[in-house]
């Protein structure tokens, strides 16, 4: 037995040589030297540990130093010790399984496809991050020290009054920095509204979506057990005529996601006599307003009457989705129960990017950044039409007035198969189906075969060859 | 009627001469005053508009300006259009009101106490601004594009990696990078796991916790249907022998929140022996794992059993909640269903920040900030026990071995009067019962009064005052 002990006890000291001589002190050392022999399984369950006076004349430390760190690894559980037995090693340190596992699904983009046309993100090399890291700078350097502690669940007073005069002169937004709440983006904003229990929730039970759009807000709208009725499109947007009983409709005014167009001007006056007549409430998901090209952009829905829409956007087309920042424009008799749902303080979205976006819309960098990315996603949109025109002027283009991305019509039955061959060829991008409301019912809205083309996605560089491939696998035209 | 045309039209023009001189271009001024003669009532609904030919005229303009102006505001619903009755206001924009409404709840801290004693904050004076900014600048600048696109909802695989390596060290926490999650912070974590239907929880039902804890978890956790069962503390820390039925556990082990105690070795090993026979969780809240002062941390039960054990971290306590970042160290059997849960994208941290504490941690800005805060915290509780003793020595103060609070035993009955004697004096901080679980049977746990005091939060010139303020109302002692 007392051979064992040296043994280990040798083995121990060898390996904390090193450690012994660094700068933590030498208690602290052989803790971690203790420590990591149990864990390695170096030291097996149960093993006796040397005395104290053994351990310290083998490594040339005080007796108490080695009486402080058993003391030590016993509180943490790693040894035990009882009287008549010595210490010993702990029956409970497992190692670290590294059992075969299930493979993890892969993080998306952690190896992109070759051409990445999936919508939804800016060309991500365009990051400004000069103009960027100098707002954050003054940001930092220049706040009061209460921004370091507990934040107002509202979000930040001066990104709220920064996006009030932004969006009043950007998107025609009419509010003031207390109707407006921070969140960390779209789909927060969604939970805030629709998250919770029954009681607690601020809108709940059934809301009308357009027969497209994301699967993900579906998904998410599902989960909080809210019910999504879906109302067709036409070519003037969302039939907004056909709203029954439902008491909130999510729109995308702007640019309807992802087939395209913007709301007609009749049927957003008639979307606010409904709000009216019926006492409901329009979701206005504004998430690429500033992309317009071909005239200035379409003022916010909300604008006709702060009251009835709540007014949701992000930076995450505009700017970044790594920021993690978006904010809820809300009628005032919302704000109370969406503040409650946030929480009693911010939990969210980092108070010190908060500033920053303060400061990088004050300053004119946001609008810098925007008109700089205008002009290059429409650049990139007259050479994805110019492309179709020669190439394949058969696929018909829409949705092409704003955005970042466009919609290629293709001919019925020739989705999946195009879809598959892009996919066969590296280009990702969705196909027109998987946005589909499930229960959008034929007769009322025709299903349309498409894919989307997000041209922002790529970099400036490599857009051209996504462009080449892209061409390449769509269906061939009538011969 | 021409008249009023005029009229409306000669007001508006004056409005506009400055913007039209301005450099979007006259057509965009144009639209930009009519707007907002519309939007401030100058304009009232209904008010029919001049032709194309007057207000171009009066303007200076273009007919064509003016025409293409009233057909972007007819487009956003300001104004409508009818054959035969020229343009008008629409009737459906109604200016902002400005009701009366309900006095919001301030914004924590907003308008602060004289003192501010309240449990929970690290001192906001003392946040590292130079070497934060240094880290995140390296980030940002030294990041690959894809960093700007769609997250991993796992978090940044940088930041995962630093904390595997500090956790080790710091912590004893045995993990690898891919059964770290990132989030937001310990309600976000309780979130992600308590959170969404029955069917797609990652943990459910039921949640034994210690008596007495943070009333903001217990009701996160009501919120989200779970039941919260209270097992008893005593001088060792919970009794973790009273575990039921329960399948998973909420412990403080490193410093029982409030009343301060570490979990004492035999209960450590106990848990694990409880999870292993049961199929049990232990979800590790190590809130302020790196502050303990008068010997090396206790080591995170984690590394005992990690497919036992849920650790979760954050930098709230440690550098800041206003960055809104923390870690879930799962067991290998949890992992998909977080990130499931978390979804497809990074959806609620800054990957900027995350990127900016993988750096903070591995340039060592981490260590030498805890170790500068723990230094001040120590002085603080020194400060405080020798306040205490000479002015209250009749007050027990308990918990102060570690962590950024201390709890402060006073004679029963005494708890309210204190805690409101306080407030009285301008000093914010909360009394021990507003932490007990109130199914807590007194049989079982016999209530406490006491105040628990934050020694952290005030800024360094702010301490004395605060602790002379402090011991003015604390109860008389026995004459």
């Amino acid at each position: 037995m007392a051979k064992s002990w040296v043994n280990s006890a040798e083995r121990i000291g060898a390996d904390l040589h090193l450690e012994l001589a660094g700068s933590g002190g030498r208690r602290a050392a052989l803790i971690a030297a203790l420590r990591e022999a149990v864990r390695s399984g170096r030291l097996a369950p149960s093993t006796r540990l040397p005395p104290y006076r053994s351990l310290a004349a083998d490594l040339g430390v005080a007796r108490n130093t080695v009486a402080d760190a058993y003391a030590e690894l016993v509180a943490e559980g790693w040894l035990t010790a009882r009287q008549g037995s010595g210490t010993r090693v702990a029956e409970r340190t497992e190692p670290l399984r590294h059992a075969a596992r299930a493979p993890r699904k892969a993080p998306p983009r952690a190896r992109g496809p070759r051409h990445d046309l999936r919508q939804g993100t800016p060309d991500a090399s365009a990051f400004p991050r000069a103009a960027w890291l100098a707002s954050y700078r003054r940001a930092v350097q220049q706040a009061p020290s209460e921004v370091f502690g507990p934040g107002d669940p509202a979000g930040r007073v001066e990104l709220r009054e920064a996006l009030t005069e932004y969006l009043a002169r950007a998107r025609g937004v009419r509010t003031e920095p207390d109707r407006i709440v921070i969140c960390s983006g779209f789909a927060h904003a969604l939970r805030l509204l629709f998250g919770g229990k029954d009681r607690d929730r601020v809108l709940g039970g059934t809301l009308a979506v357009e027969a497209y759009g994301l699967p993900f807000h579906r998904e998410l709208l599902a989960a909080a057990d809210v019910r999504t009725v879906p109302i067709p499109l036409d070519e003037d947007g969302a039939r907004v005529d056909r709203l029954a009983r439902e008491r909130a409709v999510l729109l995308t005014p702007a640019h309807q996601f992802p087939t395209g167009g913007p709301l007609h001007a009749g049927r957003r006056a008639a979307v606010i006599d409904w709000a009216r007549a019926r006492g409901g409430v329009i979701l206005e998901d504004d998430y690429d307003g500033e992309f317009r090209y071909d005239r200035r952009p379409v003022g916010a829905v909300q604008g006709l009457d702060p009251e009835r829409v709540i007014h949701i956007g992000s930076v995450s087309k505009s700017l970044s989705p790594a920021l993690r920042l978006g904010w809820m424009v809300l009628p005032e008799r919302y704000v109370g129960d969406v503040l409650a749902a946030k929480g009693e303080r911010e939990a969210w979205a980092s108070v010190l990017d908060q500033l920053s976006l303060a400061d990088f819309i004050t300053s004119g960098s946001y609008d810098r950044h925007v008109r700089r990315m205008r002009q290059r996603y429409r650049s990139r949109r007259d050479r994805l039409v110019a492309a179709l025109a020669e190439h394949a002027p058969h696929v018909e283009v829409t949705g092409i007035a704003a955005g970042l991305h466009a919609v290629l019509r293709l001919p019925p039955g020739t989705e999946r198969s195009t879809v598959r061959a892009a996919a066969w060829q590296g280009i990702a991008l969705d196909g027109l189906a998987g946005f589909r409301h499930p229960e959008s019912p034929e007769t009322d809205m025709p299903a349309r075969d498409g894919i989307v083309v997000g041209y922002a996605t790529p970099s400036e560089h490599a857009y051209g060859a996504a462009l080449d491939a892209l061409c390449e696998v769509l269906p061939p035209g009538p011969v």
